[in-house]
């Protein structure tokens, strides 16, 4: 071989080596992706069926168990020992970090050495009828100290002495039909109603408007009986010896009555009591049916209308006070409740998010119980200990959320959702820019019939596909899930057909989250059959009869129930925190905007010749309502094209869902309620519990309904249909592209 | 050869290049990022330099011509001409899209057919002078028709008549001085004050305040001439028969005053002229100095302190009314001005951002002119005209901005920053969640000496890092730098050694969007020598004598200034826009709030005795700057560390980076300003002008100066202290990591 041939082949061989290497190279520059997958759909799929099986009814029990040996009230030495333990077992559980974190808020307590109670006096002022001082206590519990009497927190002090009125259930309605039918002025009069349909602050702010000098609230059987079914301990009836306790605030979202707007800490200013937000000016006390019916039995005065007759044996004769033959008794209040600043302690855990650390998902619910809280709130609270337990266990199998999850143990729920809502006002700059969503855990169970779930509409599609992948707890449903078992006893006839979801109205630790802050919320329990039970929530609610045993007897013998409504709470906050694409539908908010539209100007309708002459309209939230759909529909058309290989891509679409339910925010509040923001979703002024839509326009068809100066009230109609109309368009532009 | 050696010599063959393909592979697959580089910073430095030099003086001094030939007030149909060129020639210079936004909202013109004008009348009730009904107009704008009075734009209707009190600036401390120490009511008085010092609203709402049942307004030359300067058209000064206009409202950042709150449009609800917000009661009416000498020259009354003397040869005795010999006679102001409900219009253009188009940066000026607008606003008009032009040319060499960019021309910022007002509530929810920041675009100039800078402190670095780059305009400065001939003239001699940046104050459209939405925002201007030119704003402000000559004649023969200006303004919208990291810093605006806390702490610490009987402290604010401080200190050692291949990493730190801002606004507003939400800059209560910082704080302090209900003030101290604190603590939460 001549040495040119040589050379001339190690030239080929090398051209041969460098062609092949680069062609290597080049097809290795093009085999590995441009962007890392940012998550792997099917291991996430893979890890929520991991997490949803490793939470167990015995678990659960046991959790139940130990949180509810002790009562356990806001402020007290107990509850700040409760928080420590969940402290120490979420630590345990393998959280990534779990901190107290407590405030100085006013609570109110009894005052020990002097009881409240009602008396009736005779001519010379001798109390010749007393009601209870406490509840029997229930077996087993004989020995507990600090069980709270029955009483209304932040009741103003005071002993007055009077005539009494009885107002059926003191809501708004009533007390016209009092004054305006039955031509009775409550003024200098003591008023007694019924617990139920409205929340108790209501009835005592419509007391206090009609110029009462006090009011007492009782449990009627009619409210607070199941039928068929026995007292405590033999049923989960409410005995006649037992009481409701709540608090009477007026708070309207505003948290620590001291502290409006700001949280409860060392350097706050606080206000004076007079100043306090919501706080009533009259005394208030709850009592049993036992005590009631001494109270209403001599009861004078106009027979009342059927629709006010409870179910005592009395004939709930209006008054004002007794028969002619008791006329010269007088119904005398003894109040000595104390308000006091106190120190309360919310436990907040977290599990970092890997990818995006700075997007937050909630599972809040309150800790401070009444008495034991055995339903309300430790059913609920268990249920997110073991919902902690199961994340901690994914932890250490190596799984972590792409985004970050928030455990909350709140306080003093009970004293007007105070722990809530000041940690809301403490981390409200970072929750309004990063919260994707909260889902609220106060009590799990209310019912032994089937799941009830109230959230905003966009969290609609993720319930109906998750409860799908959870089986029924039902004995005889083996193999059903949730979802069916569900649908068949609460489907939503009259919109779809589906499963029951409703509105959120207030009433417990997402007011904060959702009405203040505009933050996508929902929460899941399992309930009664609304259908054939009336009574309001259930019949021991707030009394000492709230066990641990009451929920292990009857509510869920098996804990079956429990563990469900744990997979829903559960399965929600780790799809919220797991999937790459946030699961909200703009398209479900579209339809119920419709719907509540429709609705709302339904109601206006009653009064045609008026909105004539007022020229009321309801086309432009219409058209709004038609403009938010197209931009609703256009957005998961794109959704659809998206490159989920480009991590910013994701992440703007991603915003647009998240940021959807803050577009519904008004900043400058719903009319005299600055921390009720919300559009769309708020209770009515009347009552605290019930979520209406459109609250504005719906206050102001109230008045309207209750003839209270219809001119001034439609012009108020026309400004909320403007601010409902604007607040919808701009919802809408948040879902067209950003630029 | 044998076969198995061959197979074998084949087998190693394939073996070499299946290897040196893997090699090639394995190589290739390493040398390619994880994550393509997102921005070229050297490509973008040299777009940056390509970007500032295409800005030119003579295009600048063309777009200034084109645009002040006729006079264009808010809501004339030539303004709507103006507009509709301006989108025209945005989308030339190649805007991705260019939009009109109209809006309809309250203006104020004078009556035509009924002239405003002020008399002095005898006792027989004849007018024995009458004010000027216009101003002479200028040489070469003869034919020109449209130019509006000098009018007091929203002054109530009517032909009030008494005896006139001079009340010096018209200040809240001049009303206090004229009652406490001279003992003089103004109740059914007319009140004559010199324009000057605070925002002329201020001073018709103190007038209203003290009973006084008209205000007029003149231009004294103490405070509207530069000594050693002619009148224009020989100079720049103010003529004797110019007056200033403008408008008189006390808005408080509420925008259009018939929707306050909501964007108004067809569907908004409009309050009626009775309740809307911040209009005067009385009528008010401004004038010349020729006019004013005959209204002074003859008022009796006391003696007036020194420092209530301008520069009139008059006496300005106080008044009431005239000396002895004319004290029969009377003055009346004749106004017939009318409100209107009428159409604007917004020019708004967009850059769409190439990989965060939901990322906003907003250059915004108004259009709207009192007449021609020589100056204000069309000195900054023309240099945002060419700020675009030169992006579109940008655009065409390929270049496409990381953020969008959004530029403005508003309308009727003279009639209450209304045009940028409405537009920031329609688009609140979305400004809230994507604006980076706010660069305002106002007159371009106002003086002959230096470079002006008002912005949040945030921007103080990139500030100075851009003026670095840019040259200074003067002659005899070549190669001198902007920053260079800046800092000569104008140190910041006090706090550090850098030319002086000031807070911002209101008075110009930014104002929505820095003091109610909590965006960074910063203005840049070519100013007068503050420390030997007196006079306010510059003489012929607000007169018809602002034309386009003054600017080409005397403020900017070169229109270099104006070249430096828009290379200011065009320089911080483009490195908002393109730079990878947002170049804001959190450690300025620490060391920004450690100088307001000591300076408002030592205005309460003169009254040490007070501070202690009520107990005002101000260590918590202390406390929370001190927090803050490490947070930000804390967030800039990450931010070096940084991974900026990750693009979610890099947009997590630049969220915390614009959320900043936001960080300091209260939902509830300053303290019956709820549009007013700044906690940390906000006019004060006293002067729209004035940028005060702790505002809240700032306000009760200065009641307690002026002895005004002091124990409600201190109270009103330790709770704007205790807001301020937990703000700025909030504040700091923002900037620590996010889980």
């Amino acid at each position: 071989m001549r040495k040119e041939s040589r050379l001339i082949q190690w030239i080929w061989r090398i051209i041969l080596v460098t062609a092949l290497f680069f062609m290597g190279f080049i097809v290795g520059w093009f085999a590995k992706p441009t962007h890392p997958r940012t998550t792997n759909n099917s291991a996430s799929t893979k890890y929520l069926t991991e997490f949803l099986e490793e939470i167990q009814p015995d678990k659960i029990r046991e959790h139940l168990r130990k949180f509810t040996r002790l009562p356990h009230l806001a402020g007290t030495e107990q509850n700040l020992k409760y928080a420590e333990q969940i402290q120490r077992e979420w630590k345990d559980f393998g959280l990534d970090s779990v901190e107290m974190v407590p405030y100085d808020v006013l609570l109110s307590y009894p005052n020990k050495s002097q009881p409240n109670y009602i008396s009736i006096v005779d001519q010379l002022g001798s109390e010749i009828f007393n009601t209870s001082l406490a509840e029997p206590v229930p077996e087993g519990y004989e020995d507990v100290s600090d069980i709270v009497p029955p009483y209304s927190a932040f009741s103003a002090k005071g002993q007055p002495e009077g005539d009494l009125v009885y107002v059926n259930y003191g809501r708004t309605e009533d007390f016209f039909q009092l004054q305006r039918e039955m031509d009775i002025n409550v003024t200098g009069k003591i008023v007694i109603v019924r617990y139920g349909r409205i929340f108790r602050g209501n009835k005592v702010k419509n007391a206090m408007l009609a110029g009462a000098k006090g009011i007492i609230m009782f449990s009627d059987p009619a409210d607070y009986w199941a039928a068929g079914v026995q007292p405590y301990p033999d049923g989960w009836n409410l005995p006649g010896g037992g009481a409701q306790r709540g608090n009477v605030l007026n708070l309207n979202g505003a948290g620590d009555p001291l502290t409006p707007g700001y949280p409860a800490k060392e350097y706050t200013y606080r206000f004076s009591l007079e100043e306090g937000a919501g706080l009533p000016k009259i005394p208030v006390h709850p009592i049993g049916f036992h005590d009631a019916i001494h109270l209403l039995k001599n009861m004078g005065g106009q027979i009342p209308p059927n629709n006010w007759k409870g179910g005592l044996n009395v004939s709930y004769r209006i008054g004002p006070g007794f028969t002619d033959e008791f006329k010269k008794q007088k119904v005398r209040m003894n109040i000595h409740t104390n308000n006091q600043v106190t120190r309360i302690y919310n436990v907040i855990g977290t599990i970092r998010g890997a990818l995006e650390p700075d997007r937050y998902v909630i599972l809040g619910g309150h800790r401070d119980a009444w008495v034991f809280g055995g339903i309300d709130p430790m059913s609920g609270a268990a249920v997110v200990h073991e919902t902690v337990r199961s994340a901690g266990k994914l932890l250490s199998k190596g799984w972590r959320p792409r985004r970050t999850m928030i455990f909350a143990s709140w306080d003093a729920e009970e004293f007007g959702l105070l722990g809530s809502t000041e940690w809301a006002e403490d981390n409200a700059k970072v929750l309004q820019e990063r919260a994707v969503a909260y889902i609220n855990a106060d009590s799990a169970i209310e019912g032994m019939y089937t799941l009830r779930v109230d959230c905003t509409p966009s969290l609609h599609t993720l319930v109906y596909d998750l409860t799908k992948q959870i089986e029924s707890p039902e004995e005889g449903e083996e193999g059903v899930s949730l979802y069916e078992s569900w649908h068949k006893r609460d489907n939503w006839t009259n919109d779809r057909d589906a499963p029951r979801i409703s509105k959120l109205g207030s009433g417990s630790d997402f007011e904060a989250y959702f009405i203040r802050l505009g933050i996508a919320a929902g929460r899941a329990r399992y309930t009664k059959n609304k259908k054939t039970e009336r009574y309001s929530s259930y019949p021991v609610y707030h009394s000492v009869y709230e066990t641990f045993e009451i929920v292990e007897k009857f509510y869920d013998p098996h804990f079956r129930r429990l563990q469900a409504v744990a997979r829903v709470r559960g399965g929600l906050i780790f799809l919220l925190a797991d999937s790459q694409l946030l699961p909200l539908s703009a398209n479900e908010y579209a339809g119920s905007l419709r719907k509540y539209a429709q609705s709302i100007a339904q109601l206006a309708q009653r009064h045609p010749g008026e909105m004539e002459t007022f020229e009321v309209s309801f086309d432009f939230l219409f058209s709004a309502v038609e403009n938010f759909t197209v931009a609703a529909r256009g957005f998961h058309e794109r959704l659809k094209t998206l490159n989920t290989a480009n991590p910013l891509e994701v992440r703007v679409m991603n915003d647009q869902l998240m940021y959807l339910e803050r577009a519904f925010i008004d900043p400058l509040g719903l009319p005299g309620r600055p921390f009720y923001r919300h559009v769309i979703f708020a209770p009515s002024s009347h009552n605290k519990y019930a979520g209406e839509s459109f609250p504005g326009i719906y206050d102001a068809l109230f008045d309207i309904e209750n003839s209270v100066d219809p001119e001034r009230a439609w012009m108020e109609v026309k400004r909320q249909i403007s601010i409902a109309a604007f607040t919808v368009h701009a919802a809408a532009m948040t879902l067209t592209p950003p630029a």
